[in-house]
């Protein structure tokens, strides 16, 4: 690490000579292998990217030109060149540095990131706001080729060919984002490279250099070269249509190359596409062999480099359930918007290819597909994340609910989800799928609750929600769907009855209720499972046998079960207190799951720390105040 | 309309001559402007599309096959010829047809539809459905120019092209959507339309008829010629790129040519574009002279056919507010996409045009661009109708309230909108944004409120959310920025005192309430026109002091006003009742505003008579009694 250790920011490493770039890259990419072998994270996007962030920050002053990486997840080498490399072994840890980009953590971020396909857009009000300044600081936008198929990029693209502001675009194609990628530009770019790529210079020089090439005309000879090779005429590309200037496939993991382009076409007036053409997983033979395993890495052993096996998911219960429910009725479709490995989908995509749809990184998409598979009798389940699923918000009313159409909706990642922080957090769809007509909202304790709502959410028909958290579950036998629990549709469950008071939970915060209360014949618990339908009988019966109502729900606490269940009680009259716990009103970082669920209250330390106070406690067993005093992780 | 009277349904229709086809659609045109002129509605589209009308219905069975029109707009031909002549004088009218199509409403129609861009996602679901089923009827989908610069379109389109279904896909360009088209791909469609338009036949037709053209060349040479003439080669079109192919531009007014031209590509394998060029208004002078005042056109003379001048609008106001801001403060900007019209911005955009940006139909981006240019320090206003902010919820969240960006949200038509119906409605704002950290959410009750919510907007700072319903206020005197009232930020007003009870009112609402009261000692009124931050304070002591509180909002009741209050009032274990009064969860369809408004319980007579239930009423005077006599509008 002789070069790396010379360099902490990037005006350091404008002091390497040119030619020590491509061992400066490969420092810089060992380094990455090594911290992500201690951390985890997202090892191989950022190996794909080490060339590139070498040259935009050799080239560009990072503090003051903006450099906008899309999703922000192939930034770990713009960490470690940005002052963060002694602290990127805490990277998604509680307190440590985030997974992705943000403007909180350093004055080299450009924009705090997390959701695909915002770049374009964020980087056009950028230069908007330059130019309408009169400033002249150079803007470049890293976008993926998979996160390009998302339509937010490319109408963002459309108004950037439109407006045509100075913009450097760096297209960082390495055919694949997370999942392997779909959709016809995808294989345009690859026909693109077949055709490109391995093409003699001189067969494309003249028309290369000709028209709207001409600022080129002015370059060295090296220069010339590339151009000869790369440029590409005005007809022949989607994104010159779209009014883009498009230079390329070149070879993203040339460092010097890179420069070279770089320097010579950051200057040119209006927007220009440089098509860098990458490996993702670069220069880490395993990952580069399975990118996809590597995408997000667990921490592994540099000499016996395997990814840890996890243990069982909600995601894999999901799988299986859709695996068996598409086997018993072949209406049954499971679409995903490049989330198959994420969502538990690799089974289900090998077991029913015929009605598996991944339609890319296009959420929208994602769930108008499903209404229009609906309007013709199908039975479609959107497998979605629930901090994806707001993306789709305006289809989920116009296209689904308003119609009471026949779509499920598997929402995934639910509630607080850890590393992945702040853009990531799943806390609203609640909220905001409640409101809307036709819906039903469930979140399953358990994985026999979750295969029960996914039947009977078929059998009720219209649109329904059913959410579960990020993590682990315990497995539950398998069976066939007949056997299936069967679960009475919008009913909530007593699973221990309370002298004074109970406490209403939904999906994890059941068992910390549980534990919460355990010994204690004051406080009830109640599993809260739906929040739509809700359950006002039993609410109602509740209220007026206690005293106290407490909400506990992993989600925020305006708008979701809280509120709910506020509503109810305010239109009954009914006068009994109602404590709603849940998430607050903020921006929540990354961080343990379960230490924040303490933190704001609904953990079951916490719960049972808030009954003491309300007077509703019991005193510890010897056994009890024993384990009170560790710690709480 | 000798032809015309002969036509009730397609089949009628198939029973004409090819020949006749011409004369027919000339009536049809003719009825079109008739019934708009009695009912006014979508003129200008619906007379854009009325060869393409006809010629979809005359080759399909459109009771079998599927014909997805995008937005649904343009669609008064194909309501006359799917037996809906005799009620199309009730468009848009309470109880009568849907100004959009509506699955509800015929068999005829494959899509409720009313927002842009979503038909090539749904036309995908049908023909995967399809296809899955063995079916093999055809869908069409006819998308215009300006709602395929929409994200979801695009990528739709992009999916399809991987997918491969066999689709038809019908661009109807009129180089107009309602504004003016923005974006780069609408530049190279007029390229497209110029470069080969005028173009002779010979020397393009060996590259047409070569390569992926070969199913053509089994044509007749009728179809050859059309080929020869509009076929385009693969590699120079973005559709092509995107795995469509491509067949345009031909005349969307030759209803012959078009019948033609369908017949001989509906059954190809794949998914095909047919790009047709079309005049929006067209065939009725005046409206093909200004197609944005004839796009949604009220009812007018048609011997003298103007369009009546509007009553002073809220969007007017807001337009003014936003002139004299960007006066005073250079840093403002105002967003829209592609709603200068419906949001006042026709002035603002020739006032200020440097710092007025229409982003094409792609509310995502609109945000996100607002988040560009606040990291740079300026401040931005997206002006965007509540009904799309739904569509870019997610930017929004991510890249917007998260980071806590000074982006003012003018959320025009929130609440009911009346002739646009269902799909327009904007109910749900105040509950998905309330939930948002650093959120602001308000609602003014005249033009002197709405302007001082702006300019104590950009003073508070953060993301702010000002909503304003559709229609008609009351005009206030221009005055300079700094003479504009100074409102305390999430402050309520107290209108008037009540004895017992308070009524809590919003926007158009607060009018009601004081219509509701007069006379009336025991009930007071509130302008609550912060929903957040609330103001728990005067919440709080009206709650000590009354015994009943009604919340009356023209939003979803679940998740608005009244649950916001719903939540401070449980959490303070205030005994006072609360009664929440607001749109029900069910699909509101298109109606007189003011009648729904009554059906829903907070019209100023129903607020009088639930305040008569509650036996908080007095005893009517001679006046009022012989006031309740009359009916309602």
């Amino acid at each position: 690490m002789a070069l790396l250790d010379k360099v902490s920011l990037p005006e350091d490493l404008k002091r390497l000579s040119r030619n020590d770039l491509p061992a400066f890259a490969r420092e810089l990419r060992s380094e990455i292998i090594r911290v992500c072998s201690l951390t985890g994270g997202h090892l191989a996007s950022s190996l794909g990217a080490v060339e590139l962030t070498v040259a935009l920050h050799y080239l560009l002053d990072a503090r003051r030109d903006r450099i906008v990486w899309d999703v922000g997840h192939q930034t770990y080498g713009h960490k470690i060149l940005t002052g963060r490399r002694h602290l990127l072994d805490t990277i998604r840890k509680p307190g440590g540095l985030a997974g992705f980009t943000a403007t909180s953590e350093s004055e080299y971020d450009a924009l705090t990131v997390g959701h695909a396909s915002t770049s374009l857009a964020a980087a056009l009000g950028m230069a908007l706001a330059r130019d309408a300044r009169g400033d002249d600081y150079d803007i470049a936008a890293v976008i993926g080729d998979g996160a390009l198929t998302g339509g937010m990029a490319l109408a963002a693209l459309n108004q950037i060919g439109h407006v045509k502001p100075r913009l450097l675009i760096v297209l960082n194609d390495n055919e694949m984002s997370i999942s392997e990628n779909v959709g016809a530009l995808n294989h345009y770019m690859g026909h693109l490279q077949v055709q490109r790529w391995f093409q003699k210079a001189e067969t494309r020089s003249k028309e290369a250099l000709s028209g709207i090439w001409e600022p080129l005309a002015d370059l060295g000879s090296r220069a010339k070269k590339a151009a000869r090779r790369f440029f590409d005429p005005a007809s022949a590309n989607p994104f010159h249509a779209m009014g883009v200037r498009y230079v390329g496939p070149v070879d993203g993991h040339d460092v010097i190359e890179l420069l070279y382009l770089l320097e010579h076409i950051r200057k040119l007036d209006g927007p220009t596409m440089l098509h860098i053409v990458t490996t993702k997983g670069k220069g880490y033979g395993i990952a580069e062999a399975d990118p996809i395993l590597w995408h997000g890495a667990t921490g592994f052993d540099l000499d016996n480099p395997v990814q840890a096996g996890k243990s069982y998911q909600w995601s894999d219960a999901f799988g299986e359930a859709a695996i068996r429910l598409a086997e018993a009725d072949d209406r049954i479709w499971v679409i995903t918007p490049a989330m198959r490995e994420g969502s538990g989908l690799v089974e289900y995509s090998q077991c029913h290819p015929e009605r598996y749809i991944d339609v890319g990184i296009a959420e929208d998409v994602a769930v108008t597909v499903g209404a229009g598979l609906a309007l013709r009798g199908e039975k479609p389940i959107v497998a979605i994340y629930s901090t994806f699923l707001q993306r789709g918000y305006d289809q989920v009313i116009h296209d689904v609910s308003m119609e009471n159409l026949d779509v499920i909706f598997a929402i995934d990642r639910a509630g607080l989800v850890g590393g992945d922080g702040a853009t990531h957090q799943g806390i609203y769809d609640m909220a905001f799928l409640r409101i809307l007509p036709h819906f039903s909202v469930a979140m399953p304790r358990d994985v026999l609750e979750l295969r029960s709502m996914l039947k009977k959410a078929l059998l009720i028909g219209g649109p329904v929600a059913v959410r579960w958290p990020r993590g682990g579950t315990e497995r539950a036998p398998d069976l066939p769907v007949d056997a299936w629990l069967d679960l009475e549709w919008g009913s909530w469950e007593v699973l221990k009855e309370g002298e004074d008071a109970y406490l209403l939970c939904i999906g994890p915060t059941v068992e910390y209720g549980l534990e919460a209360v355990q010994g204690n014949p004051r406080v009830g618990v109640v599993n809260a499972r739906f929040v739509k339908p809700l359950d006002e009988s039993l609410l109602l019966s509740l209220a007026s046998r206690a005293k106290v109502l407490i909400t506990a729900e992993d989600h925020a606490v305006a708008g979701g079960l809280g509120s709910a269940v506020a509503e109810v009680l305010q239109d009954a009259a009914s006068p009994v207190r109602l404590i709603r716990l849940g998430v607050p009103n903020m921006t929540v970082p990354h961080g343990d799951v379960k230490a924040q669920h303490e933190d704001f209250g609904f953990g079951p330390r916490a719960l049972r720390d808030r009954i003491e106070e309300l007077g509703l406690g019991v005193a510890p067993t010897a056994q009890e105040a024993d384990r009170a005093t560790q710690p709480v992780h």
